[in-house]
């Protein structure tokens, strides 16, 4: 390969076709990714694409991942054209993959789950903090129920319980402990949720609530908010509010959060687990 | 609009363009969702995209989700020149956005985590299930870990954790509990992570590893996994022993399983929760 810079064209880099290897890093596990970040055209990135796969056989490669970020939008019908299939997208780019050998693709699959909380914020007034909706599936039916949102890319599980409470309502709030949590399917196009219950403590009162989403918010008595009609026809209402009653009375214990160094890589993240048995070992 | 089917021209619908609208579906929120499925050429495709538009705004309509699968590849790059995004993808089809109002988007995110799942096997004579893996951080380190796996699309929690034991050490479990869980951030590209520490029940004893990502698989006394050298300097590891110690000892109680039906759609799902405190209060 020339030590030389190719020669720029109009922004656009003049590889020698059939010459160059695209650039590349590789992973733990056999595979490279690409990350394309100078434009090319379609036809220059098809043969140094042909060109990098010889390359990338001979050594063995397995997985090649190539990241084509939006601006390069004119090399994913070139890059499905010979082999590549989607993996995955965010709004910036798109993540595609081409497995080499004959012998069973090892690809992981794509984030599979969204992410959501509820919160249950109970003060000492034995009131909980409900909210009713402008969209959604609830909209129009005069149903009280706790804030909800989606955890974001990045968030911290407790963090997002204490925002979307923030968000909806103006509360300010302290995380207790993920009291259950709930998994069910295709719940958003083909993506599985997972739907975190968390206690918070409320540590303001006045409510304020959000104008985008939030038709209405409220401090509501726990028993009128337990006893609404749903509360008969909707099994995880009801358990929300059978654990938050005995919640109240301090015969339940959830999981708490525990900062924590991982498994895998000494990242640093959050464990929930029981606490209370860990500190306080029954024998 | 035309009563009429449009001509089929060699497997292409030929539109009347700029008459036609897109094929849609409305969502509960006041968007809509284009499915292609139809082969069309990108001409045509921009042409009756933009009559479309004109129908949307003129309706009030909000997101417009565009549907592309591999095979309407061709009209990727002219969807992402009249203004949308990707929002995600999977093999088979990428998925675009676009928000017409002026106000700010309350698109969703794309799935967020990716969720796996690791096996507390435990058997009678206080042995553990653990494996050195092939591939990964811990190669060819002699760390013994226990079986971990991801949890597929559409897959449950707890069967994903029988079924990545079944698959790496040939062994038959039940699912118990999940003792904790983990959360942790760009773990997988940009995307978080949730590990779900399951204790499973072993129902059978003969261990029959898998080739392609197992080096090895062994029952291992508990104390001599706990006390190997990573321990000392991995929480994690260092808490699943822990807290798995306390359970040999029936004093740590987890979240069991309990089929559901959800608060927003009655769907089928699966809710964890600390059972005991359910069922025995301690009142």
């Amino acid at each position: 390969m020339s030590d030389h810079e190719a020669p720029k064209i109009n922004g656009v880099v003049e590889h020698k076709i059939g010459e160059e290897v695209l650039p590349f890093v590789e992973d733990e596990y056999g595979g490279v990714i690409v990350e394309m970040k100078t434009p090319m055209d379609p036809k220059c990135f098809v043969a140094t694409l042909r060109y990098s796969f010889t390359q990338w056989r001979s050594q063995g490669k397995k997985g090649v991942w190539l990241n084509l970020p939006l601006s390069h939008v004119n090399l994913v019908e070139p890059a499905v054209k010979e082999g590549f299939r989607y993996h995955h997208a965010e709004p910036t780019y798109l993540m595609l993959v081409y497995w080499i050998p004959e012998s069973e693709s090892t690809i992981p699959s794509n984030a599979s789950h969204r992410v959501r909380v509820g919160a249950v914020v109970l003060n000492h007034n034995k009131e909980i903090l409900v909210v009713q909706e402008k969209y959604g599936l609830l909209r129009g039916s005069g149903v009280w129920k706790i804030p909800t949102g989606v955890v974001d890319e990045g968030e911290d599980i407790f963090a997002a319980a204490t925002r979307e409470v923030k968000e909806e309502t103006g509360i300010d709030t302290e995380f207790l402990e993920v009291l259950a949590f709930c998994q069910t399917h295709e719940s958003f196009f083909a993506k599985s949720d997972l739907f975190f219950i968390c206690l918070l403590r409320p540590t303001s009162f006045d409510i304020q609530k959000q104008d985008l989403e939030i038709e209405a918010a409220q401090w509501m008595r726990f028993e009128d908010s337990a006893s609404q009609p749903i509360a008969h026809k909707n099994e995880l209402f009801k358990v929300i509010h059978s654990i938050s009653s005995l919640k109240m009375e301090k015969n339940y214990i959830g999981f708490s959060k525990k900062p924590i160094t991982t498994f895998f890589d000494d990242k640093l993240g959050y464990l929930y687990l029981n606490k209370h048995d860990m500190n306080n070992p029954i024998s």
